[in-house]
């Protein structure tokens, strides 16, 4: 298929609507960005690439670094990581506590700040440097040595992340946290520091369209019941309390970052990364959700 | 490949497991299905059959028929549904009131208690017969003509559904039910009380594997888009708080009933019926959810 | 004290602030009264009455009957009520299903209206003629045999009841509803319509200020320890999520219902009725609450 | 009356009925007290004394320094508190995050976790020398001035204690704490340490049944009025999610702390403290309520 025809027929159609969306203004260094930046890129398992706009400028990928750190602990970890987190989507925004009081402290799943939050707990339990064999992990999968955290951003997610301090305090007082707060955090905050374009995301997420082994390089990371495994729980839980509706409407397992990224996989084909930083209320880009949307219907590809 | 003896070998293997689950005692006629019940048949979209154990004996489908009254709605009504019913997973029980108290009356998917009497209120309105044609659509997807309501199901449920009492009162006191009361649960009651075999349901959804055609006698249901955006709502919530497990572990649309039965869809492959009365604390099918894990972890197939 | 002059000084005072308020549409009986009415009167234990304006209109004292259900469930019933209705305060509206799922069908308190539906299932449970045995026990109370049921009401009530119906239905499935909804129903929407002016209101509550004994027949209600434990749960409970600021800036145990009325009760002292059908957005009189606080100002005179 | 001995008559009482209630162990410098201690002490606003057991013996005051802090900054403050704490019952557990996200981080009231940080806030910001000036006040108002914090226990707070350091972050990220959080949470840790002796804490809270003036000093702490209301919100939520069991049984308002302490008082009368560590399920004083309820019962003394 012509799939960058295709985007630009999409993206011209998108242009006649009036995108209502807000750029986060959740840290300062956030609402920076340009808001009418849009990028979109395609990889197949094969190897093609199909691009358009700025598909090649870096941002903040936020919350779709939680799918490399769920990766990584579950591609590492021997132990069971289920009676610390769960698989359910949790029906409720994606820095809620209710639901935490409720369930004693176990996080719905990975994929909302609480569940990030122990993630990184169990990194940093057992990894040596967990933030340098993050970006090492990262920069495996992109094949691009250049990716990093943005310093300037994690700091200011520290600075303002009351709401995540008081995830991570709530659940060490259920004793969901077994390491050092400020250790534990001072990870998350740099794993959602870090900046890609949607060129390196649709790379670096391709193993997960490719029964879990880099096409490009090989490497297996997950085992193909793991990585069918780790699509399911994006479906079900990457977009919080959206999450069924991107299912319905787009069709694809993915993953949103409050930057106005979405990464969608469709296996055994390929994966798709969208930027545009405007967000809807639910915390997603509002292009970006609409993009994918005309896109699998105008594909007449999804999982369903 | 030869899925029947596939099918038994995953039975020998169950039958070494403990089953803790308990017959639904919900309404007395539930409980005096025989609880080692088990049959199981695969149906292709290309007509060839699988079956193991009981798959011909007739069961209560119960909330199975959410998605037969779910369809037969979103194929009849040119309106929008989706101002009465949410698409999102509940993250709550079945019959859980909390979240409609939150949501203002409005459920959060056809396939709660909620979302599926509202679904029923809409049906009241749109047909002329609505019981009739409920049973008249159903023979239709099955092709079997003698499939029925069992009355006293229906009736005995009636009677001990208070809970459903309060939830269709709820959403009444909110403006979201238009019909009277006693009409719709007559309707939702009869619904639920359906009798169908493993066999007969896997035909019957059938059509959901086959971009909405019913294959052999190639009547059109569903579009190919509302055919995937159904199959993508049994994703993330056709079985209540279980939904991200089934999802997770199986990776199959699917829906489930407190009558130990579950249907799943593989698009474009087949649809699988499993029955086993013995349910687990969410209220699906104990042996049925494990059955179907290992069935997709066998035949390494599942949609992600 | 000059009770009268006092009343008029507050009236004067309340009259030069607008009244936000609006008259309750709950049920459309209910809508047609005068929205400017305004009464109140004040009787003591030893039968001085102090009266301003329309101190002898009869109005719907709704929610104020609670205190008379529950008073006579309390005086007739050997066996302990405490099993089935609590005696904490709600912290959420008079209405809410929310708690009573978490609290598994048992009402936090006797009035909120889950809780009086349940008193109304003891009263129909202990009572040969619980509409007529309820009807002379006010009558007694007040020493005014033309008080009575409001039919239209009562029936208006039936009709959109439909909040009310969701939590006697929800409770029943929990099994704190041992009667016939139907006819639970029938008492409480007759008790609600009952119509009385300040003046009965006022002498009626009375044995509450005079340690259980009605002072001018001498006819004990309760005992002393069980009035005082009334007045204590009136102080708790009697204003729905706004109990606390009744408390706190009236300092009088009291009820109050969507008609306007507010009793509040000075042990050892006497009981003030004032009524302005204008509620406040947590259904209590606007004007009421104002009043009653500008008058335990005034007079210095608060149980704290 | 002889109350000295009505303590004795109770206490033989309740030392035939086993006391269920265990210390409690947040924090493990809290579990080293005898659990068996009992003490009892009722100060009159004229100045007699009675006295039983261990009413000399200091113990940790804990949330019944929460009176303190409140009356502290609602004596000093000019401006309106209420716009950021409420003056409802919680009906929910001391701890509970629920609440506070549904109210977007306005705590219920002054005496749970939440509402007694947004105090210590407030203070902060006021005073030049919080935790100096709190112990000055609290030294005035009992006459005693080896009354100090046990460091170990603000210490050892401090190490555990994680759910107050979720409450002040989402407070924080609602904009409800407007300090350094370590700077509030330091004098919160130590306003929870102080000890004192149930003779010390009944001469201390003397003044709240003396219309705001400390009988023995005849300094004024809070005006008439202010006094009353402060007497208002002990009463309906000085007791957590048994504030109402305590107003219906005792009938007194009061404060529990989980060292084991209740104070009550008696407007116009007394004040009286007992100490029994031992807690029921919800965190109070299991011995220190039934003794609390018996002398009201005996004495047929109480506000209502």
């Amino acid at each position: 298929m012509d799939y960058e025809k295709i985007f630009k027929e999409i993206y011209v159609d998108l242009a006649k609507i009036e995108d209502t969306g807000q750029v986060s203004n959740y840290i300062p260094e956030l609402s920076k960005v340009d808001p009418n930046s849009f990028g979109v890129q395609l990889t197949t398992i094969h190897g093609e690439k199909y691009a358009y706009g700025d598909s090649n400028v870096r941002f903040s990928i936020q919350s779709i670094a939680k799918v490399f750190s769920y990766v990584l602990a579950y591609s590492r970890i021997k132990s069971d990581l289920w009676h610390r987190v769960g698989v359910e989507p949790s029906g409720t925004a994606f820095n809620s506590l209710v639901q935490l009081e409720n369930d004693l402290g176990i996080p719905r799943n990975p994929f909302i700040n609480a569940g990030a939050i122990v993630i990184c707990d169990i990194l940093v339990s057992e990894l040596d440097s967990p933030k340098e064999d993050m970006l090492t992990f990262v920069r495996e999968l992109s094949g691009v040595d250049s990716i990093n955290f943005n310093k300037r951003v994690a700091e200011s997610e520290r600075m303002n992340g009351f709401r995540n301090f008081a995830l991570v305090n709530f659940m060490k007082s259920f004793g969901n946290i077994l390491n050092d707060i400020d250790e534990v955090m001072d990870l998350y905050f740099h794993i959602c520091s870090i900046e890609m374009s949607c060129e390196e995301l649709s790379k670096s997420f391709l193993f997960l369209a490719n029964n879990g082994v880099v096409p490009y390089s090989n490497n297996r990371i997950l085992s193909p019941s793991r990585t069918k495994r780790a699509n399911a729980l994006m479906q079900t839980c990457g977009f919080y309390d959206e999450a069924g509706q991107f299912t319905f409407k787009v069709g694809l397992p993915g993953k949103s970052g409050i930057g106005g990224g979405i990464v969608a996989v469709h296996p055994e084909k390929y994966c798709i990364t969208v930027w545009s930083p405007r967000l809807n209320p639910k915390g997603n880009s509002y292009k970006g959700m609409l993009f994918l949307e005309e896109f699998t219907t105008h594909t007449k590809l999804s999982i369903f």
